[in-house]
């Protein structure tokens, strides 16, 4: 994947959706307050977020999750029920029509799948 | 460093004390009970326990951290402060005399020396 343009280029307004991919980059982006800051956005604002695996915790860190369904990649299922979801041990969980999790790699077709069905809403 | 024994070889009462070093193994070792369930035996007796930047966190899934003073890495400042913790953004935190944490690599100097003097009380 070629980066586009850099954090300090972009408005979270000037975008309809975010996916948070699998891999290890979030923890960065977490200790990061331009990151959080930018996905908080799209939580508040009720736009389509797809998170899988560990990315879950971007969104904890952006105090976002409470009160939520939600799954993520077993590792980080206690840091998300601390932070007031309502973790879901399935392939994949839509919550309130706009914000899609799963757990791991294995999933990505349910992921996707649930994911392609709140685009085309 | 060489593995002398694995997980399924010992028992925490074996052991006096427990280091939990730098690097992102630990995000495997919270996916797995019979390491979740070794660390929280060193807690609940109170033996030292040394944690550094992103290691609280397998403490955290342990749920051991409720009340503690604690420090750790920017990026799980949250999920720390969610699971109950006091957190302070010092260089190192000594709990209950026998729970030390720090930051990041650059407060090591500090962190062993504040666990040498739990190990030597």
């Amino acid at each position: 994947m070629k980066v586009d343009q850099g954090m300090d280029d972009v408005k979270p307004e000037d975008f309809d959706a975010l996916l948070l991919p699998v891999g290890f980059s979030p923890d960065q982006l977490q200790a990061d307050d331009r990151f959080v800051k930018f996905v908080k956005h799209f939580m508040d604002e009720k736009k389509p977020v797809f998170a899988i695996c560990h990315r879950p915790q971007l969104l904890i860190t952006a105090k976002t999750l409470d009160g939520r369904n939600a799954t993520g990649y077993k590792s980080i299922k206690v840091d998300m029920e601390n932070a007031e979801v309502n973790y879901k041990d399935e392939e994949v969980v839509v919550c309130q029509g706009h914000f899609v999790t799963s757990r791991t790699p294995d999933d990505i077709p349910t992921f996707n799948r649930e994911s392609l069905k709140v685009l085309e809403n």
